[in-house]
C-alpha cells in the first residue's frame, strides 16, 4: 500500500541553457492528414502507443512546464510515437533526445523518466481522447501516456528552428482548456498529489 | 525513480450491501455559515486539512466512484476535516466509519487507505480551489487531500438517512465540471494512471 506521496526537486529555468538545430516538421499538415496517416498505420501495426513528457523548471517559487509550440498557437508536450514493441521508457528517451537533445552525444540531458502521470485513450480515427477506455470500446485506437522527466540541476536544451519552447506556469495551464485542450489543461490536477521542492540557486 | 503503474482490484457494485442508520446533518446550511465557521475555525487552529476517499466499484466493466448526495442536486466525497495534529490515515478512516460504517464496530468496513491522488488549495475564505498552492499566497486556509481507499471484496455499508450513495461512472464525471464541480469533475484524469483489475465475480 502506498501511502507516501512523491517528490521532486525543481530547479530555475535560469539554470538551464537553450540553443537551436535543425528543423523538426510535423509530419501532417493538417488534422485530416493525420487521422488518415493514424488509420493507415493502425492496419499495419495495431494501437498507436505515444509517450510524452512532463519537464518542469521554476520561476517565482512556482512550477512551470516545458511546451512546444509550433506556429502561433498550438502547445504539445515533447515525445512521441512508439516503435512496435519498444520499450516505453527507451522510446520516451528516443522522442526527447530527438526534439530537445543536442547534435553532439555528449551534451545530450540525462532523461531520468519518472513517474507515469495519465493515461490517455483515442477510441476512433478522432480527435477526441478520454482518461479512460470507454465502455464498449474494445479496439482503442491510441494510448498515449504522460511521464513527470526528473531533470538535472543543470542542462542543454537545443530547440528545433521551427519551434519554440515556452516554460509555462501551472497557473496558466489550470481551467484553461481552450488554450491547451482537455490534455495539458489538467496536467497541474495530475501533479497536485508531488511534494515539489523549489530549489532557488 | 518509480516507472511502474500502480494497479488495484474494482468488484462490482452487487458485491456490497447497503443499509441505513441515523442521519448526519450538515454543519452548515449555507455556504456563508461554512465559510465563517471556517474562519473562526482557522484562527483557533490554524489550515484546516481535510481527507477525502474515493471508493471504487464496477458496473459493465467501468469504474464508477461512491458519492454522497445531499439533496437533489449536491454531491461530495465521503471524507471531511482531521482534528489537529490527527494523521491523515487514521482521520480519514475515523471519517469514513463516520459517514458509512455500521454502528456494530464488528462489521465496519476494512478500509484500507491507498495512494494520495490529488491536493486542492483554498488560499482564501472563499469558495474557490486550486490543485497547487498560488504564487504569493504563504497562508492557505485549507488543503484537502484525495486519497484511493482499497475497498475488500464484500463489504456492508451503513448510509446516513438524510444522505443517498450513488454509484457513478467515471464517463459521467469526466468533463462535468457544471454537475460535479472542479474537485469530482476531475477525478479520472487522477485515475488514469492506475491499472484497474475488473473482478467480474
Amino acid at each position: 500500500m502506498v501511502t507516501s506521496s512523491s517528490s521532486a526537486n525543481i530547479y530555475p529555468l535560469s539554470n538551464y541553457s537553450f540553443g537551436s538545430k535543425e528543423p523538426k516538421m510535423e509530419k501532417d499538415t493538417s488534422v485530416a492528414d493525420r487521422l488518415a496517416r493514424m488509420k493507415v498505420n493502425y492496419m499495419k501495426e495495431g494501437m498507436r502507443t505515444s509517450v510524452e513528457a512532463i519537464l518542469l523548471v521554476q520561476e517565482h517559487n512556482h512550477p512551470h512546464i516545458l511546451l512546444l509550440q509550433i506556429g502561433n498557437t498550438f502547445c504539445k508536450l515533447p515525445g512521441g510515437r512508439l516503435k512496435p514493441g519498444e520499450n516505453e521508457i527507451e522510446g520516451l528517451k528516443r522522442k526527447l533526445t530527438s526534439k530537445l537533445g543536442a547534435n553532439n552525444p555528449g551534451v545530450v540531458p540525462d532523461w531520468q523518466i519518472g513517474e507515469c502521470v495519465a493515461v490517455w485513450w483515442r477510441p476512433n480515427f478522432e480527435t477526441t481522447m478520454y482518461p479512460y477506455c470507454p465502455p464498449h470500446i474494445t479496439k482503442p485506437k491510441e494510448c498515449k501516456k504522460l511521464f513527470l522527466v526528473h531533470l538535472s540541476e543543470r542542462e542543454y536544451f537545443a530547440v528545433p528552428k521551427n519551434l519554440k519552447l515556452l516554460a509555462v506556469p501551472l497557473f496558466e495551464l489550470y481551467d484553461n482548456v481552450q488554450r491547451y485542450g482537455p490534455v495539458i489543461s489538467t496536467i497541474p490536477q495530475q501533479l497536485s498529489r508531488f511534494h515539489f521542492n523549489m530549489v532557488t540557486q
